[in-house]
């Protein structure tokens, strides 16, 4: 039986629930007698290259448990794609520290990591499994019925879209328009979770835009047109990455306007929504706003989603126990099992296929038109997101020449 | 003793908490028998005008009780200023619904319509009295201590600062700097709040630019140098009006950099942010992010500070203590007692006053670099924001050559 040191690092963007997966594995590893240590890498692989490691048994059990509710990467992170080059030195490293169980959390690239660090081992001798667990914000993880991330942020998105709705019907006398940007930059998952905002016609969003499909400009000034003539306010969500047909992100195109025409580009830090704003600024010359929040949304620990906070603590444990029953080349994933109520299960996935593909949102998930999505992916999301605050509305009843003879008097 | 109907109005951008104050109006009109009806104006004075009413009597009470958790402005809102041959209309209206109460829940624009509305009944024989309820995120109100809205807007600015403030440490190996926009055009008070996230030198934020501060491009850019070199990433809070020493607004600036002379306007929807975020890459060639969530921070119900909340109910409540007891020509305010423990009482303030001056933050609150906030400031606002989320940090033990011999093992 395999016994010997573990590593546990964190790859690409943080979400609000990673650290519920690193906690997962922290508590799980002193749990088994095969670990005899449990290592955290700094800044994922790339300090690991470095030699920055932390010794996780020196952290108190009651600081391994508040990484449940600590959002970010508590160890660090880094988006470095491992070189040919740097495999023998990795191995060395491996070799010092008699590791032999090796975790890493993170998306597609963190899982090719894995990959070929496994296969590299074997290759040179070293006894050494690896078992990957998902996160991603994104959603667009294959192998698995959504990440782990996904709910927290999808959460952000959607209370985010439902109060700047109820802000922006209050105020169409003097703004009519807002645009929201979600992250996600093939992949329309979390701009999709905002209609879950939606309880009414009149509710934000009114206009998903997927990267999933090509953005068309008279279309979509024709549906705000439309919109706005309809509740004389107009609330769009759209995905960072949203292109026209040839390709061109929104973000990075050239616009014609009143000023002159400017060509904007990734190091000019410009957004999709601004793009968006202005076209619709130029186009009605109306007032309006564009929230670009960034990673916020993959940091806020305080609206993160419990089913997603179970999940992701739920894959880190999964993890551990894996290895130490000798499972290795495999992605921890979620299986759904119901949808109502919302059941699943843990499965694994081969990390050869999730490295190399990408999951964007299904045909049956998107509206014909386009520009909405489905009651199939309201029914997949909701259960991941959660409920989400509900408002009161005024307005029972206008007044006429009389009052209402309910109008209740308290003493 | 007066005797009659009562209207209630919302003016200018929501709050988290305006809604509370509304309750606060709605039900204490219940309470006294001087209030025949309580009607609501749709979309503040500018709704009145069309004479567009609500019976806020036909509100059952649960939904009075729960506008206290709900955002934005229920009623609607506008951002309208009077005209003298309003005035006229105005009467007719008041008039015909024998409206003797009039409440606007508000910020200086609102206040000098009460006040002049008022005088002008006044002149034409019309007895009604009139008291503003104090409200706006950006705490720049004369004649309180500060603002029901405020520590709402400044507990969503602090914890989006705080939260992101992680993230931006734990990616610094991906970007390096932060850069998170609040509003507020004239007053930094919002961005000020931002400070509280601070629980060690290292953490977010690391600069503050107000707006009562002229915008130094070589200082600035000194200064995130010389946080960068101290700890790998910098964190900047702008509010949105920061302008240059001449006056241009630092989102209306004209900026050089490699791709053309660009010219920005406020119809070409830019930020502040966004232009800061392109002088550090500019300069530096980093990568970075800039956060600008608008409104957002003007609504968020699940961010609301306690206190801010019971605040705006009791200033609802007091205004109509005071017109039932013949008051009129003030506006609600708020002082302190005491800081710690944080004590206030209601008191008022002339609507003439508050009308005409606004409240920028004062010397003794802004650090003598200008880049920053001192004690005194955080003194003043960390009660009216309450206590922040605690998160955990890991690194109690960098590995050297042996483990820690505390590594604890659970069975």
């Amino acid at each position: 039986m395999l016994k010997g040191n573990a590593v546990v690092g964190q790859g690409g963007g943080p979400t609000a629930v990673i650290n519920a997966s690193l906690c997962g594995v922290i508590e799980a590893c002193r749990e088994y007698q095969q670990v005899t240590h449990c290592l955290g890498m700094r800044f994922g692989i790339e300090g690991f290259l470095e030699e920055q490691l932390l010794d996780l048994g020196a952290e108190s059990p009651e600081t391994v448990a508040r990484l449940k509710t600590t959002p970010s990467s508590a160890l660090g992170s880094c988006r470095y794609k491992l070189q040919d080059s740097d495999f023998p030195r990795l191995l060395q490293i491996l070799r010092r520290h008699e590791i032999r169980f090796f975790f890493y959390i993170g998306g597609n690239d963190t899982m090719d990591t894995i990959h070929r660090l496994e296969a590299y081992c074997r290759q040179q001798g070293f006894e050494m499994v690896g078992v990957g667990i998902p996160k991603t914000v994104d959603n667009d993880l294959f192998g698995t019925d959504h990440t782990p991330g996904f709910g927290s942020a999808a959460r952000y998105v959607a209370i985010s879209v439902k109060q700047a709705g109820l802000l922006a019907r209050d105020m169409r006398r003097v703004d009519q328009f807002v645009i929201f940007q979600t992250v996600g930059r093939s992949a329309g998952w979390l701009a999709a979770a905002s209609a879950l905002a939606k309880t009414a016609d009149e509710d934000a969003p009114h206009i998903i835009l997927l990267p999933e499909r090509p953005f068309d400009r008279e279309r979509f000034l024709a549906d705000v047109k439309r919109v706005h003539e309809r509740y004389g306010w107009c609330s769009v969500v759209c995905g960072e990455g949203i292109t026209y047909p040839d390709g061109t992100p929104v973000s990075a195109a050239q616009v014609s306007d009143r000023f002159s025409n400017i060509e904007f580009g990734a190091m000019g830090g410009t957004s999709a929504a601004m793009m968006l704003h202005r076209m619709i600024g130029n186009e009605f010359g109306w007032r309006g706003e564009f929230q670009v929040c960034e990673s916020l949304q993959m940091c806020a620990a305080d609206r993160v989603s419990d089913t997603d906070r179970k999940e992701a603590y739920a894959c880190g444990r999964r993890a551990v126990e894996l290895v130490v029953q000798g499972m290795s080349g495999k992605m921890v994933s979620i299986q759904r099992t119901s949808n109502s109520p919302y059941q699943w299960t843990l499965e694994t996935a081969a990390l050869s296929e999730v490295a190399v593909r990408a999951k964007p949102m299904p045909d049956p998930f998107i509206h014909l038109d386009g520009n909405f999505v489905t009651q199939a992916f309201l029914d997949y999301a909701r259960p991941l997101v959660g409920p989400l605050p509900d408002y009161v509305r005024l307005g029972a009843k206008p007044l006429d020449s009389c009052y209402s003879a309910k109008s209740p008097r308290i003493a």
